[in-house]
């Protein structure tokens, strides 16, 4: 009998996620039915939605169940096959969970060419937070060459995709992000124009020195006081794609004071999550390769290594720690 | 020589509007050049985006400027014209301010028949505030019939076409208005469904109740505590037209809380100025104006008395003294 580890959420956070909230267990593989396979898991994508799951308030998508395998997505490869769309070796993307292995009928698994772009990218600039960039870039924002476009999180898997995504608009493309570091990779390698470093304490007069012109377009990932300082400097007609409040997800105050400049700017705000935009993921993910391929889209990625570490490994990504795409590497 | 009074605007707001922000002033009437018409206003209209114009804050136009004719519309008589497309007698709209009398190139006077529908009315549901309505419901709004439609400031000249409106569309309307003697008319007169008085202070429990499938579309003309309220009702791909603030006119908070609503019930907002879409207002009045002649689309007015009553009417207005569309009667 085949054993594998897997991880299950124990206890729901009360505020910030602690270690506690999660527990490591031996499970025995199910062995695959008519039309399924056995994936080995090679990479865990690491995303910060996973903290919206793991609490039992409304949200856009049902809670993560406890005692049962945390969500997410997975990276790895066909190690036995009852599905004649898949053989042993194909390597596939699915959502088989913070595991070491699983059992899928198929109907959520892609094969990838893990020849030509690793495989670890399909979970992060050639999966759902490169999608998520594409798609409040190019379906909500739309920025026209020469506009200003503001990211927050910029050097994370999703801004640095949407900054990137906006330098090839012809835009100018400011991010926010925590510490020096990170904003100097952010301008020196992503190619940004300028990165604040909300850190410094000085978010909102920075912000303005950076964006002479006014703000085009917003793509927000965090929320709270960033957000809040964004919206005084929008332009009319301003465009503001809501992707993320990272900010808040332990609880704490996102609250906005300059709403009146919605109005007054007549901006325009959409809350969404790319997983309902299932259509355009095969355009977008084909001009998305292509960049990748050329070299005109970068990434970068933090890696822990094996299951055991991927509680702390998401702590760390709530609390900014990662520096760019959180993966768990599982062989 | 001919005189006429106008209100100049004397002293910008800190705070809430005084009448000491006013001056009554008699000053001559020039002579009509080429092109131009002489109107005596019979109607002075008021609203609450004139208290925006008073401060110097960046705002979507510009500030009203000292010592002029406070902005306004107006509804009156051709009295002279150098205009070939105006006769003396026809009866007019315009922008003449907070005035008797009036000079004009026409180029902003449009001709209405007063024989039809009062002249009146074409300051409220024939007019600017009826094409809020009809834009922020038709263009942002889009509601299908059997989904909720909330909008607040219900009685007021805007909320009542939007909820009368709604229902024309089939949908469950909502409203929201300050004390008993408001909201009895806005149900028992407009047809709304329900409507919660704001000033009994049970207002997210009260709209809770009356919304027991949720809200599909937002019409905000307050903004504050009721708007923060709606929030968390809002159904997934809810629309938010956002079309005035006056909770917050005065300087007063209008932060929101409830933020992670837009995201995760993917929520889009829209603010907008109806004055900026006037391609729509031929179809939008030509829609209103059969409305109104089939007695499906009702109003009602509040009518103070001669020039000098305008700022009392106005600061009552911003206080919600009004009861739908304030006037102010000039002949």
């Amino acid at each position: 009998m085949t054993t594998y580890q897997r991880i299950v959420l124990a206890s729901r956070p009360r505020g910030a996620v602690l270690p506690e909230n999660f527990r490591i267990e031996s499970v025995a593989l199910s062995e695959p039915g008519a039309g399924e396979v056995v994936v080995r898991n090679h990479y865990l994508s690491l995303d910060p939605y996973m903290r919206g799951r793991m609490s039992e308030a409304k949200s856009y998508a049902s809670a993560q169940a406890l005692d049962e395998t945390m969500i997410g997505g997975t990276a790895g490869e066909v190690v036995a096959s009852n599905n004649s769309r898949f053989a042993v070796g194909d390597m596939v993307v699915g959502m088989l969970g913070w595991a070491e292995m699983g059992v899928s009928d198929g109907a959520l698994l892609r094969k990838v060419d893990a020849g030509r772009i690793p495989l670890s990218a399909y979970l992060g600039v050639l999966g759902m937070p490169g999608m998520t960039a594409w798609y409040g870039l190019n379906q909500i924002m739309r920025p026209k060459a020469g506009e200003t476009v503001l990211v927050s999180a910029a050097s994370g898997a999703v801004g640095s995709a949407v900054g990137q995504l906006a330098k090839l608009h012809g835009c100018r493309a400011i991010g926010i992000a925590g510490g020096p570091e990170k904003c100097v990779y952010v301008v020196d390698e992503l190619g940004f124009d300028a990165c604040i470093d909300y850190k410094a304490g000085t978010l909102a007069a920075d912000l303005a020195a950076a964006a002479p012109d006014g703000i085009d377009a917003l793509f927000e990932n965090v929320g709270g006081a960033g957000f809040d300082a964004a919206l005084p400097l929008m332009n009319p007609f301003g465009r503001i794609a809501l992707c993320g409040l990272i900010a808040g997800y332990n609880g704490a105050d996102l609250a906005l004071r300059n709403v009146r400049f919605l109005l007054t700017s007549r901006l325009s705000l959409q809350g969404f999550i790319v997983t309902e935009h299932l259509d355009l993921w095969p355009q977008g993910l084909g001009e998305l390769g292509a960049l990748v391929a050329d070299g005109k889209l970068k990434y970068r990625e933090t890696v822990a290594q094996g299951l055991a570490a991927a509680p702390d490994a998401f702590i760390g990504l709530l609390n900014g720690r990662n520096f760019g795409k959180q993966l768990v590497k599982l062989t």
